[in-house]
C-alpha cells in the first residue's frame, strides 16, 4: 500500500500514527506530495480531484479516502475494533469526538492559509477569526471532557494529539497550554507514545 | 431526536434524504438553524464548537455529528448495511467515493463564500478557481464511473444527488449537465425518489 504524505499535515500525520499503533505501518510505503492552495496539481488531481492529504492506494489501485476511512480500513484489516470501539456508546461518542477534531483541524488549516498563504492585501480578519475560534472553542470543550482524557487509546485522541500539534506547529504564540492545562498534561502523555514523538511536525 | 438544519445545507439535505430512505424520518424533529461564516453563533458553538449543519441530538443529550457518521447512525438504527454495504469491496469503494463528494461540496462551500460572501475587494480569483476546479474534476471523475450510476442506493449516491442539486441552487450557470450528461441523466433518476425531489433546496 502507499499512502501520499506531507509531514506538515496533521491528517497525514493522525494516519501515521494510527498505523504504527495498530502495527502496519511496515506495510505502507509514504509518497512525498505537497499540495498548495491556489495552485494546480494536476498529477495529484488524477489520483483524487480534491487535492487532500493523504489517500491511500491499494496495490490492486483502489484508493481510498479521506483520513478517517483510512483509519476505518486499517483498524479492520488490523483485525476491527481497535481504534473506533466497534458497538456501543462508545462507538459514536468516539467517532463525533473524531469530527469535531476533524473540523477543528479543517478550521485551523483555513485559518493558517488566511494569515499566511493569501495575498496580505485580500485577507478578511472576520473569516480568520471565525475560524480560530472554532479551534479555540473546540480546545474548551476537550479541556473539560474528562473521559475523553484517560480513556485507551483511540482515533479521537489521535487526532487531538494532532490538533494541539498542529497548533504548535502553525500558531506557537497562540497560548494553548497556559488556556488548557489538562490538555498539556494530556499531549505530554501521549507524547511517550513513540507514534506520537516520531510524527511531531518538524519546526515551520 | 432532533436534527439541526436549513434546507440551503447540501449535508442537511444528505441526512434528511437518508432518513427518509431508512424509514426513520418521523423520529426525528428539524430545528431550523442558521450559521454565516465570520459571524458568531454563540448559541450553536455550544451545541458544536466548529458550528456546522447538521449535528443530531439524542434524546439522552449525546450530539452525533458529522453528516456521515449521522448516517452511519441512522443506518445502524434501521438494521445496519443499508445505505453502506457492512463488508466487502464494496464498503471502502462507497465509502471513498463519499468522502470524495464530502470533499466536493467543502470546496463548494468555499469558492461560494469566496464569490458571494466574502468583502468583495478580498476576494482571491486563484483560490475560487483551485475549489472550483476540484468539484468540477470530481464530477468528471463520476461522470466516467458507471458503477456509481447503476448500483443499489447508497450513502455515495445520495452525496452526488446532493452536489449536483448544490450546483444548481449556488452555480446555476456552470453547465454541469451539459458537461456531464451521464451526471443529468442519474440526477433525474435520483428525482423521481420523493426523498431526493421534496428536500431539492428552495430557489436561491
Amino acid at each position: 500500500m502507499k499512502l501520499t504524505f506531507s509531514p506538515a499535515s496533521p491528517f497525514a500525520r493522525k494516519v501515521r500514527i494510527a498505523a504504527i499503533e495498530l502495527g502496519l505501518i511496515d506495510k505502507i510505503e509514504f509518497v512525498p506530495t505537497a499540495v498548495a492552495p491556489g495552485q494546480p496539481n494536476d498529477d495529484y488531481s488524477r489520483i483524487t480531484p480534491v487535492k487532500k492529504l493523504p489517500v491511500l492506494i491499494l496495490d490492486n489501485g483502489d484508493v481510498i479516502l479521506d483520513s478517517y476511512v483510512i483509519v476505518e480500513y486499517l483498524d479492520e484489516l488490523a483485525g476491527g475494533g481497535k481504534l473506533i470501539p466497534a458497538s456501543g456508546a462508545t462507538r459514536w461518542k468516539v467517532k463525533s469526538d473524531h469530527s469535531l477534531l476533524q473540523g477543528m483541524l479543517d478550521s485551523m488549516l483555513l485559518c493558517r492559509y488566511e494569515k499566511m498563504v493569501r495575498p496580505e492585501p485580500l485577507r478578511w480578519q472576520a473569516w480568520a477569526d471565525d475560524h480560530w475560534n472554532r479551534a479555540w472553542n473546540g480546545m474548551a470543550r476537550f479541556e473539560n471532557q474528562p473521559d475523553m482524557l484517560s480513556r485507551p487509546l483511540d482515533i479521537a485522541q489521535i487526532a487531538l494529539a494532532c490538533v494541539l500539534g498542529y497548533a504548535d506547529f502553525r500558531f506557537a504564540d497562540c497560548g494553548w497550554r497556559k488556556a488548557y492545562p489538562k490538555l498539556d498534561a494530556f499531549h505530554e502523555r501521549m507524547l511517550s507514545r513513540p507514534s506520537v514523538k516520531i510524527s511531531v511536525p518538524p519546526p515551520a
